[in-house]
């Protein structure tokens, strides 16, 4: 199987919630093409059929991932199932499209990582808001030393949300706040301490308070909710030299870069009457580029297929982000204790 | 010294930024009577002789303390000199005003109870938050039952703040909370977890995130910062009936009640499925009393010491702040560490 | 051609910018067919083909009017060609739904009006506002008296919009409120003074401000304009007993009912002083109906064509639009001089 | 009577709504002495001598103004008393300061500007918004030509607010905007229309909508209420290069400079078509000076006095102010009618 002259091939299996948009993705994506979509409901199917034409159906997932012709495999299934279908695709050669969380533990994503390291296969987990504009613009204010010394990372994620059955509101919305601090900051954190409830009994945890310690003494808090009354989205990050808020439902300004800050005075014989000073200057919001993430994701997921190159969200990066929900959730049941978080070397 | 037929003499120490508002107040109070001021600063006293020129001024507290025509004595000097001024003022006969905290440690506040207790004297504490209107209504609204049962309170209280010498930012900002919440809810949280940090060495922390456990699954969370790029006072409750948002800086509708809310089935047969039902319903924003928070508070204090009545923010009250500010501190300084909290049979 | 047992046939002209929406609506509509589309662009009927494989199409308007299983036609062109289809298809015996505004002048509106009457056909204006659960809701809150008295309609409608080449800003936006302030208050407007410009010499005026005047005292302003850096949809409504806001891009509560007002003194002997006492109350925001208008609208116009009953936006409120269009660009271009409005009997 | 060593004495008539403030202002600029206050109410007067002991105080305002030591005279009493005790002050040889509107007619008004001529005396009225940062920062844009070619400007200014005995709400609030139009733009309208109304008979017109023509194509519109559930206090500026919004009330930015705008294609072919491009770039809110307008104000008054240089808001100013108010009102109360301003050489 080469990709020389012909399209990449892709197959999609699920079309429940997100499936449809990777679908609509893929099938618009230059230099690619929709072959196959599997989904255990037929009504599903059928929608497929009638709104592409051309692409295959079944309920069968391994047919599909062992068909010749297909050369990736995007998996938009429910979190129990991704390690057993991804497992199949990088065994059958395919290279894979993964929807966050990338494994139910560290160790399946640890499995998986190894496997598409062995086989020289590309394995992308879809953290979507890595794909966006605002989270491109913040890294790069970040990584250009705008913001000067990272102080802290504040977001607050909540609404009246679908209660999830098979995870918590940690794996389902704070996941993204430890993708863009990963993405934006490129640091990792060596703790955490959460804590967090499930007011129903037998269901998951519906709201929980994330904090991730770094050793620069930078410090990261999340707080995520499906049980508030208005919809929240909105981060504040502060530096020595700017700071940000990002609110994502704002209609137009979501990013705003603020020119304030505080300044001590280091001189020692007024160390004892703590002088600080406040600098307040103008606010700007930059014209932000508004493509669709998943359309941004597509293309690199393609990129990295046709050049070899690693995805910004790769097998590592997907890793990460479940040994954090991982952390997160152990200290979350044990009220907020510290849990310490593996290092990375080559982070 | 008995109060029978004339006026209440009060006499107020330390007038720096605080100290003005408690003075105006009293000089405006009915049945009460502003007699003297103390402060170690003498231009602070001339300001104070200008605009109330029957006000007596003095540098020196203990003589105004023993003064005897003096019945009360308020105290809003730093935190640190807290302890003594109160104390010799009760050890005077005087009723006591405090400024929050009340004490440096929970063994001050206790001594100072009992000293109060033991003499018969009003000790009130100034958490102002428990006087203003919209507290008051949350405290009704949750009283008469039409939140359901309380399930979460979740607080941000920061800005660009000043960064204090003496307290760190619990003891200055999230005290609020801790507060509202004792006063709303009449309910004592069992344990903290809380994290923090001080950006800048050798100074308090400057943002902090505590989380209040309770014993019926209840459960608090307070977000504090000096450092924040925008001023938020934003809480949100979440009730099994009502949810209501408090936007301390919205210029008119500040309290909104939601009729939103979860409801689950309870089908054995659906529990696999968890079948979640969303209830949206009417907003509503109640007139609320707009009377400044302060005149209400001095009322209270004066009508305690006539009647004999207990304060709302009696010391006992202080002192659970106390105890939750020095146990949050204590989980923050080990990152995040679950503190028991003293539990109250009385509260 | 009777309707009693089988579908009810409907063809749409016109698959531009709005079609699309007629088209996708009718096809879910029950007890009808979407039977076929009529465009001049053969681009957008293959579209049309690859979306309702079922639905015929053509790029002859005509034979799909005379065409006898058609029992409705739906137009979406533009406004230089409403008049001659429309007209075509009454004369075809067809019931036609047409978009706002019907017709360039008010004499072809009469004209239409009066086919459609003497064949007793239903003549629809897609004036979509009408058929929205919180413009509906304002109806009610007047027509119930719970306003009060009606004192003033107050509309901003800006943003920085496509300009158009064959209708100015009054026809585009200003018509929305002429039609919400028809359907919700029930009273005709008598005179008119607007003022506006085109920034741009031969494009259509931009930026318009028209002030409609009402026999009973009750005043209405609509500010309407395609050149503002920020998209603004609010109505303010005032009445003796309750105001109203209605922010269309307020992502929750889009529509607030204030208990709020002004009372005089009537006592004759403070006449010369004018005591004025505000009346300042709750806010209420009432959940509302949040399904697609044009659902509602062709739901109602459906219903309108198997029970006979007149249209809520017939061919008669279609024609007040156009003669308060016309009325408010006559006076526009005299910079504000007033303009009467006819009088309707039968309003 | 010289000003050379000494220092410039004040007096302040009328103590009433707007008088402390000036009071307090006078008491503080450096330069300048508050030398006395005049009120009918005696009640104001006692008020006075509590706060400013040294200030003198008298009901007799003529006594006042032929005192020997005052230099200038601040009057801020209602608009029908402007003209004869400005005249008079002015007679006396005193320097004036105005409050808003300067007076009733603009007969007077001329009367006053040539009597303060004739005797090379600063005549100056109190339009505070000119003596903002705001104001100023939004001049200083059009005066460089950052706005481009001034579009339009779009004012909304309404609440629930004090209906006034002797003035209708051009006068109260459309003044606000006329004069920062004036001193904005520096360009005189050539022609208004107004709508508006009283809705309680025997009060003046309690909302008004006014348009103001220009020679250039600008065009100005200011809708003001005093009947308003929400306050709102919005002006939009457009230009061909950049637009503005400036929202009083919000906390922080309030300035806001948008990079957006409108592009024609001037391609004669396309003339038909009318292409229109949209750019949308950053937006921007400068940091502006925050200091109390009313302080910038009496200093400028000072200045003037002491350099003899002309006030910002001179006489000449409050005059075109004046007839604005009298042409909107004079077209106002004849339904929009244009109404046509006096042209000004020299402004």
């Amino acid at each position: 199987m080469t990709l020389s002259d012909e399209n990449l091939n892709i197959a999609v299996i699920g079309y429940g919630y997100w499936g449809p948009n990777l679908v609509r993705n893929f099938a618009e994506l230059d230099g690619a093409r929709m072959h196959s979509v599997a989904d255990l409901d037929e009504t599903a199917l059928e929608k497929v059929s009638r709104r592409y034409p051309t692409v295959q159906t079944t309920t069968d997932a391994l047919a599909l991932i062992h068909h010749p012709d297909i050369h990736a495999v995007a998996i938009a299934t429910p979190v129990s199932t991704h390690f057993d279908l991804a497992m199949a695709a990088l065994k059958a050669g395919k290279h894979v499209w993964l929807e966050k969380p990338m494994a139910e533990t560290a160790e399946q994503a640890r499995a998986l990582v190894a496997e598409a390291d062995a086989r020289g296969l590309i394995l992308h987990v879809d953290h979507t808001f890595l794909y966006t504009g605002p989270v491109q613009k913040m890294r790069e204010l970040v990584q250009t030393s705008a913001l000067g010394d990272p102080l802290y990372y504040d977001s607050t994620r909540v609404n009246l949300g679908l209660f999830q059955r098979d995870v918590n509101v940690i794996s389902d919305l704070a996941v993204h706040d430890f993708s863009i601090l990963d993405y934006v900051f490129d640091m990792q954190p060596t703790a955490v301490s959460a804590s967090g409830i499930n007011h129903y009994p037998g269901t998951p945890e519906n709201l929980a308070f994330i904090t991730l310690f770094y050793e620069t003494g930078f410090i990261a808090h999340v707080n995520v909710s499906w049980l508030a009354p208005v919809k929240v989205r909105k981060i504040l990050i502060g530096g020595t030299e700017k700071m940000i808020t990002f609110d994502e439902l704002e209609p137009s300004e979501k990013l705003k870069i603020y020119d304030k800050g505080v300044s001590f005075t280091d001189d020692p014989e007024q160390i004892h009457e703590m002088r600080v000073g406040y600098r307040v200057g103008d606010m700007w919001a930059p014209k932000v580029a508004n493509i669709e993430a998943l359309r941004n994701g597509t293309e690199h997921f393609r990129d990295c297929i046709l050049t070899g190159k690693k995805s910004i969200s790769d097998g590592r990066f997907g890793l990460r982000m479940v040994e954090a929900i991982e952390a997160a959730t152990h200290s979350m049941q044990s009220r907020g204790a510290t849990v310490q978080l593996p290092s990375y070397e080559d982070a």
